[in-house]
């Protein structure tokens, strides 16, 4: 069985020869090789030249045995593209003038993504011409509320009081703003999609802060507009945020074919949690990587456990993104387990 | 019925007049009275000073009708008292001197409470006779995981990836820094239950970060240890931290009598997994604090709804301390709602 099939009949819960594995953030800091690109070109610079965008993409492919490629980009290119100044640095990023009023909101364009996202369709183009069928492109987007918590925070925040605020406290305010950043995310990944990328993830990274409720009005509708608008043929959508143990059930209904796990939520309970529709994407601590070899192997073999107790298709990926000071043997390890242990077991 | 008996009931499943509120963090900055002492003292300097630790801690029973006292102070004085430099500046809080090691471990000391914490069992006694019965005064401790993770990491992390790479890392290791740990913090307790505490909370704040089968090694156990180790003549003891929703049946079998709910999980899901013998603690989400005055109240008695429905003893309280610039007239009116709804359904 090819890589790229092991990838997508997991995501479709159907036949494969083993487990496969990618890795969120793989593109990434702690790989030497990747700092030394950024050393030319910031973040920003990087993500908007294609022949850059598309070397740190395959850099862990050259390096691991995984399973996908996912393309090297940042989720706020896109409020970007609607019209608001972004400053990427590595403290964190930041829009300088976050949306205070429906004013602001009514300003922001639904931007046409063969013009002002044209860079990332172009180096979807590259990736897929570079990597020749070795391994499926994930194409991705950040969720509305995700997007829209930035864009109304201006930055990274612990508690999301202002977005929050704004949001709860004006709800038509609110669905006039998410029902924008949707409408853009489809046009987005619909040309993600025609450029080749071979499935999608939507990043609903900040899911996790709001309570069920709020959720089912703020952010779990949004997916099923977008995932309801994509032009697919046959290619698998990936929902996933972080601390979604509550909302897992509502990930699973918005009609994506796989759910991704943090680590706080075993899959057997993740799995009672979303029904038997969707395959399940997860759920390694990303701390397991700093462990002694024997302890991570121990993690990851309770990972697979979990997951053939759980049933259903699985994805193997950590619970968060892999952390900037993570040993990259560490990383070749992990594949290499999850593949042998999972194809002995199968 | 006195606030005293109104709060100390609801612990332990009692009846009550209506439901009892507190908040976390409610001696804090967003009181201007509370900013004024600061501008005067560090925070530091104010945890350590009996007389305005005082102050502080009644400021907002001088403003609201609030149904307990929590004393002011910090969990990281325990660490300090343990023979570790510490540094509470407005930026976070800071070790200098992480600990990397079991040299480090093994020469921290035990602290003597009525010595090295002298200050807070001074600043309780004169809370006690301010308080004059008007309504129970609650002390509280940093549990060992919690404490332990800030000890490695020297500051405040969002992955807490060297202190799970050092405990996870080495499992002897880690039980001896957490027994130790555990030691400091029930020998801290007694004095405080000693002293005057009518109640105790345990902030196991980071104990979401973990995986339920590492809670269950790491940080549930202590929990127990402490709480066995107590000599209570019926205070009861609250356990809380955030993103527990899949920790919260550890939480319950520590033998505490109340045990917090962040704003994640709605309070009837919250009792299936803690089961009856708790009472609940929760769940408002704090930024409701910064909605209008109709919007806050439907989200109040939603709380009270839910924990109607849930069944048992419930302490009203945010599912998170009080964020920084929230408006004191919320507060006001969120007490006032909490005791007039709850009186009314009785």
């Amino acid at each position: 069985m090819s890589r790229a099939d092991r990838f997508l009949n997991a995501c479709k819960n159907l036949p494969v020869d083993c487990t496969p594995i990618w890795i969120m953030r793989q593109a990434g800091r702690y790989l030497p090789e990747y700092r030394a690109v950024r050393a030319k070109l910031s973040f920003l610079e990087l993500c908007k030249t294609p022949d850059a965008a598309c070397e740190v993409t395959l850099q862990p492919l050259e390096r691991f045995e995984l399973d996908a490629a996912i393309l090297f980009s940042d989720i706020l290119v896109v409020p970007e593209a609607m019209g608001m100044e972004l400053i990427l640095e590595d403290k964190g990023p930041e829009f300088p003038h976050p949306i205070t009023s429906r004013a602001e909101i009514e300003k922001l364009a639904i931007p046409d993504p063969e013009r002002e996202l044209a860079y990332v369709m172009e180096a979807i183009r590259r990736v897929r011409k570079n990597l020749g069928g070795r391994a499926p492109l994930i194409g991705f987007s950040g969720a509305p509320w995700t997007l829209a918590a930035y864009m109304i925070e201006g930055k990274t925040s612990r508690s999301f009081e202002k977005a929050k605020a704004l949001l709860f406290g004006d709800e038509a305010l609110a669905h006039t703003l998410l029902g924008k950043i949707a409408d853009s995310v489809t046009a987005y990944l619909n040309a993600q999609l025609a450029a080749g990328a071979q499935a999608v993830q939507l990043f609903d990274s900040w899911a996790g802060c709001l309570a069920p409720e709020d959720y089912a009005k703020f952010g779990a509708p949004y997916l099923t507009r977008i995932i309801q608008g994509l032009k697919r043929d046959g290619q698998p959508v990936i929902v996933f945020g972080v601390e979604t143990g509550e909302l897992l059930g509502l990930l699973a209904k918005t009609g994506a074919d796989v759910v991704g796990v943090d680590w706080r939520v075993p899959l057997p309970e993740a799995r009672r949690r979303t029904g038997a529709q969707v395959s399940l994407q997860g759920n390694l601590d990303p701390t397991s990587l700093f462990l002694p070899g024997d302890l991570l192997d121990a993690r990851a073999r309770k990972v697979l456990a979990d997951a053939k107790a759980a049933g259903g298709g699985h994805i193997f990926n950590l619970g968060h993104g892999i952390h900037q000071h993570t040993p990259p043997e560490s990383v070749a390890r992990l594949v290499d387990l999850v593949h042998r242990e999972s194809a002995r077991s199968a």
